[in-house]
């Protein structure tokens, strides 16, 4: 249990940025986000799973849509409140703690916004250790925790409540109420015990941000690239670099979808390579070789400063790594590729491990 | 203050899906499900608006969506049960009593379902006086009833409790809602106390709707057209006579809408009539004549039986009458023809009275 101050803050937002593989939101909004709901309301308290009392009710939070519009579009900051109150008299019990279900900029510092807010404390756990594009793509559906009840708030002050029969049909059903939100909305989702926190959540997974937030952080300080360290602590490999050539994106039901294309530099001179994404980058290829598939993260950052580029942020001329940095194990599993594998995504492709990859193709990691 | 039989549910449903105008759903259908609900869970009662304590909860309840689709997905007879039960944990009170939102074949039958199910009466009142396609055209919109808090249910389980910030954004979600529980959804609505009814609603409809049914009954009996009795009882006017020559429709966004065209037989003969839908009729033209237009009632029926044509039923070559009929003086306001005049469904016209138009053109009324 520790209190999180405004430095650990900004490290868990670069970080989880990284970890966001393109999506889950800008960091830069999230820190505003998160440093503002504790001006407002008081600190927050981060505590680790093992310390929520078994049969406690952890509700997570996040930010539901396409990102790109939330700069646009900010949240009022009394969303969360409203839903955690309105969850409550629903549930008849009172929501112990909350944590993110996804990494990324802006979905790691939601929670500490409702944190704040509700005055509840915020658990160092999450349901992907990444980012994915759907609902159910998290470590709790794996482990059959249903989605609902769920609820959906917007900044104008409309509040849905929803019991969906599957976590499909929660998806469904949230992704159109979110798009009539005006492709954002607020939600709280899959309600669990202390226990489901402690069997199901990917553990540590915010002091796991905070650790290569201040990796990149101290590169930024000392203006010294810090690739070495960063493939060390993610266990990750380089798999490209070099200048983006174009980007081709719709943003359609909800999601920024599109491809990234990048003309290889340096050691990579004269190869080019594709990144696929929706909301998160989820296919990276040289020609027709692939070099990382979902679940596995592909990552890009500046080319001198690892500081993450989000799929809102890829620009014609940016120059960029492309980094692969293994999945959790719970992905690995049959039931987690079949929910986040390629083939769900539409690409006719087997999942083969990064690790498996790199080393049939002589990549660098450490 | 009686109990309503068989032969009054089944007056009701025929005589309902006259002020259907086309829309509102099958009354075959409605019938079916009123009387199995009545078999099941035992008789409803039906009392007078005045009849209600002033500070009673009161809610209507209807289906929502493309009538066309109720055809083959049933609802499962409990919706509107655990919808009821759900909104009265929210709103911690319980329901006295439910009504109709509108007139229709359908949706004048499914609160009395509903009744039966939950085991309260049924208000002789409604919200329209007819039937019209969006949620906030019913007289509790102008008089500042809000629509929410709404709950939404389908046949799967899939429930659904919306607070909109206005009666417009309600009705936003609730068509995407429905649209994603497969085009038709169980709804409770504009929750307001018995003085609200007293004062909003449309009072007696449901007997109105019932002698309408008992003369077009009795003419089926005795092989007779009661056409004279209908115009009598309904303060109508006969626009046209005619069979079916083309009908034209799409389904989007949860709606029915086209056009059918009519070529004129008898006396309308080397005549044609256009009638425009949005699962409603909205609209009848001869050549550039206008006949009537919305809020006013266009209807469709059988040229012999006087048995009303829904919209899903209109084919070519069907024989048929279309009748004018004025609309209750409550949408004859400003407002009213703001949120249901011509200009709103997108016809640049001014709202002319069915009464006014008649006397132009020499038309028979009674």
């Amino acid at each position: 249990m520790r209190v999180i101050d405004r430095q650990a803050i900004e490290n868990m937002a670069l970080g989880a940025s990284l970890l966001g593989t393109g999506g889950g939101g800008d960091p830069y909004i999230g820190k505003l986000m998160a440093l503002n709901a504790i001006e407002q309301h008081g600190p927050v308290t981060m505590i680790s799973a093992s310390e929520i009392p078994d049969d406690a009710l952890v509700v997570p939070s996040a930010m539901m849509g396409a990102p790109v519009v939330v700069v646009e579009k900010l949240p009022n900051g009394t969303e969360g409140m409203s839903s955690f109150r309105n969850l409550e008299k629903m549930l008849g019990k009172k929501i112990y703690a909350t944590l993110p279900i996804e990494a990324g900029g802006l979905n790691s510092m939601i929670p500490i916004a409702v944190a704040a807010q509700v005055g509840i404390p915020l658990v160092d756990a999450d349901g992907m250790g990444r980012a994915f594009p759907e609902l159910q793509m998290v470590t709790f559906h794996l482990d059959g925790i249903p989605a609902s009840p769920m609820v959906l708030a917007d900044e104008k002050g409309n509040y849905i409540y929803l019991e969906a029969i599957s976590n499909d049909a929660a998806e469904g059903f949230a992704r159109e109420i979110t798009v009539q939100m005006g492709a954002t909305a607020m939600i709280c989702i899959y309600s669990m015990t202390g226990k489901q926190v402690k069997e199901s959540a990917i553990h540590n997974i915010l002091s796991y941000s905070e650790n290569i937030g201040a990796i990149i952080s101290a590169g930024l300080t000392d203006k010294q690239n810090p690739i070495e360290e960063l493939l060390a602590a993610t266990r990750g490999y380089l798999l490209f670099q070099g200048k983006i050539s174009d980007v081709v994106r719709t943003t359609e039901s909800g999601f920024n979808r599109g491809q990234a294309f990048i003309e290889g530099i340096g050691e990579f001179n004269a190869q080019q390579m594709e990144v696929c994404f929706q909301n998160e980058n989820l296919l990276a290829k040289i020609g027709n070789q692939v070099m990382a598939m979902t679940p596995d993260l592909i990552c890009i950052v500046d080319l001198h400063t690892m500081v993450p580029v989000t799929t809102e942020a890829l620009r014609y001329g940016r120059r960029v790594m492309v980094l692969g940095l293994p999945c959790h194990e719970k992905w690995r599993t049959a039931k987690g590729i079949q929910t986040v594998g390629p083939r769900y995504f539409g690409y006719d492709l087997n999942y083969v491990e990064i690790e498996e990859l790199a080393s049939r193709r002589g990549l660098r990691g450490v």
